[in-house]
């Protein structure tokens, strides 16, 4: 197996990682794996990168056993990845110097729900979609929602966001404390239950987004919020990329307080079209679904209406029943999978940037234009309220041009988003994939970033060679 | 001067201190003071700790002198403590090993708006009335409102909010990017204009609330709102403390989108009858403010009337006019002054506790009790809607044992927040007054912070002896 030119190199020292593997085999048993399998299904998933194993995954069930873990991998200063669903996209889970991966799923209780604080305790390997199956009848739900299932733990490691981070936020809004393993394997606690806190850094949004490399995220406390008493959905297209962003801009400066505003290029509502069968118009395109009262969410839809049309957007077509808006939702929702319709057997290459909403249009438009002269076939999607969207390019896995094409167009977009104020990733992370572009975005603050991790993880074992190369 | 107990010891070396105030004003002539009065009023200001005057104050005007003046302190290992509007409460300015106070009240411009992004970039010494000034005709404002007319640094460094947190968050959230001088006087940009992003480390949110002890804030990227096509507000009293908690409980859980709901105990109430000739019952008072379309807020506050009445709370009065609304919001602001009318002449003891909501009514009747049966004189008041209080403790400057008796409360307060799974502090911040709280609240987890001080300013000149000590 090659390494990437995005994968930095780690250090592999194959005694120690065999001498730890062994000690786990002994203490857990069954629940210690060395089988290729299990190890490559845990190196990398969706991700494009080529798959590094771990030298053994361990199912850990308790916060006491992920710290035994690592205390055992710190002695040896061996690496340490932890992983939680395997959604996430850019080779945060590959295991470049072998280690350790303790894999999270099987910690999925739901430890605590408060409904007079809007909140809730749950252990790091439960999913979102399990967390609001146990709110639904409680009134209460859980609003970011990256698309995939991923683990609660996972989306807190790599600050997710999604659909409805324009209304609620990302994780690092929805997240009021954390208990976390140290690199030593000391068990602390971040946060706490109270709404705010002036008390000290904010070690909570520090470990949010830190992708594992400062330690491991084991329970997490979130905020929840009350489901709305109506919802209401539509669909509108427009006869220009900056049409429909223009109506976005809008929307976001009259304080239309939008749960959701999703932009499909006409590709990508294509693509829907083949694999959801419908019959969306094959133009520029915005979903958006309203919460509020009856009243409100009626005013907000009327609202968009005025301003679509004052853009050109077509009769904005507004679904009240829950099923029609399942079925918009559940096409957008599928909107990656239904990208491969497009070239059946095609590998993706998924990449996100965000920039300013001024910015958008412009940011969109010209990537389209990229791809076009760059000969490649890809979807674009995005979350659109907050500047942020996606690119599935479509590539044969066999052809080393095309890849080698799509790695050279996600580098122009990423200096492209960054030029234009943004940032290479709104919302995947940085895992192996975007480390390159993070000292463009961020020039001295990496060296920051460096000298805390070297002082909170000295021997460099959680998850190494992700975000940033220490030297 | 004496050391409080509360002040933690930091080395003074006065040979270098005098060295570097001389070097510094032969640079910046008359930019740099030594004379005692200004030294003293930058030491502290509206806290009762002892003052502990900086051996010289620079007042700087771009983030260039900033970092020169960094780099100075910097390599002869001087201790630097930046210096906003002096409105923080916790001793944040004291300067107990001596050192350079850098004054960022001339660095006030605006420096970039942008209407379409609802954002803007300010010098950190813009305060945030200042802004609004300028906002006004732009149809955007920023909301984060701590009572005084302090500096957007200055909030920032403490992550500070106020009476609008519950609608619009609290410094962490409103924050897109921070321009810092580091301890070794390095120019470093973190964050973005990019409304989110998954980018390496959330430098951003560390330094948010790190009170100038890892950098000295410059500037600030802060997003931006529509000013309400519609603001109603109103007044409630109830019976009991918890009566009016319920109805604030209940209001959040049914998503009302309030954006201020303060609670007055009966002697706040008096206090600001006096002080702003107003007629209000003297009992557990809420007032509120929504925003919203014309239709929104009449909603909202019918609907909140029919809250009140459930939980036993007066006819819900509410001001649709503006000057109806400015006399009542007054009132809460001058809150702390009026407090004064009760004790002419007393100094006050200023602290804040934040408890999940769900535990408010009895923390605020057990701090009642506790105060009475301590004989102390306090006003109670609070952003109730985050479970976030203040006590103000009317005490005689002249008398060490009221003031150890205010001290042994504020201990017994922070313990009880914290029991209840609260914070010592929901938006003072640690300064000097609260720096034992802090293990008790985070256990480890200020290891954690040490660990991240040493690595990021090994010298220790950062605002010294604050939030924690190093040992």
């Amino acid at each position: 197996m090659s390494l990437s030119a995005k994968q930095a190199f780690v250090a592999r020292n194959e005694e120690k990682n065999a001498e730890v593997a062994a000690i786990l085999s002994e203490k857990f048993g069954d629940r210690c794996s060395q089988s290729m399998s299990v190890r490559e299904q845990h190196g990398h998933t969706t991700t494009w990168l080529p798959n590094q194993a771990p030298d053994a995954v361990v199912f850990a069930e308790t916060t006491e056993e992920v710290a035994e873990i690592v205390r055992i991998c710190a002695e040896h200063k061996v690496p340490v990845i932890p992983f939680g669903a395997g959604s996430s996209l850019e080779g945060h889970l590959n295991a470049p110097g072998g280690g350790i991966c303790i894999d999270l799923s099987r910690m999925s209780s739901i430890l605590e729900v408060s409904e007079a604080d809007l909140d809730c305790r749950v252990q790091a390997g439960v999913t979102r979609k399990q967390l609001n199956s146990y709110l639904r009848d409680s009134g209460l739900f859980f609003p970011i929602d990256p698309g995939a299932d991923a683990s609660i733990g996972g989306m807190a490691s790599t600050r997710a966001s999604g659909t409805n981070a324009v209304r609620y936020g990302t994780m690092k809004d929805v997240i009021l404390g954390l208990t976390v393993v140290t690199p030593s394997g000391e068990i602390i606690h971040t946060g706490g239950r109270a709404r705010k806190s002036s008390a000290g850094y904010d070690l909570t949004r520090l470990y949010i987004g830190s992708e594992g490399t400062l330690g491991i995220i084991t329970e997490i406390t979130l905020k929840l919020f009350g489901q709305p008493e109506a919802i209401s959905g539509g669909i509108c297209s427009f006869p220009t990329v900056q049409a429909a962003c223009d109506a976005v801009i809008m929307t976001i400066q009259c304080g239309l307080p939008v749960a959701r505003i999703e932009f499909l290029d006409p590709l990508q509502v294509k693509a829907c079209n083949i694999y959801s069968k419908l019959d969306m118009a094959e133009e520029p395109t915005l979903l958006l679904e309203f919460h509020g009262s009856e009243a409100g969410v009626k005013e907000q839809a009327e609202m968009f209406g005025s301003i679509a049309s004052e853009y050109g957007g077509s009769e904005f077509k507004w679904a009240t029943k829950a099923e029609d808006r399942t079925v918009l939702w559940q096409a957008r929702h599928d909107s990656y999978w239904a990208s491969f319709t497009l070239r059946p057997g095609a590998k993706g290459v998924a990449t996100d940037v965000c920039v300013p909403i001024s910015r958008l249009a412009e940011c969109v438009t010209a990537t389209r234009e990229d791809l076009d002269e760059a000969g490649l076939l890809a979807t674009i999607v995005g979350h659109v309220g907050d500047g942020n969207f996606h690119v599935l390019v479509l590539v044969d896995d066999d052809n080393a041009s095309e890849i080698e094409a799509a790695e050279d167009f996600v580098g122009r977009l990423n200096a492209r988003a960054i030029e234009m104020g943004g940032t290479c990733t709104g919302e995947h992370g940085v895992g192996q994939g975007k480390m390159k572009y993070l000292p463009v975005e961020h020039g001295g603050g990496v060296d920051v970033m460096r000298s805390i991790k070297k002082a909170m993880d000295p021997d460099n074992i959680m998850n190494p060679g992700k975000i940033f190369t220490l030297n």
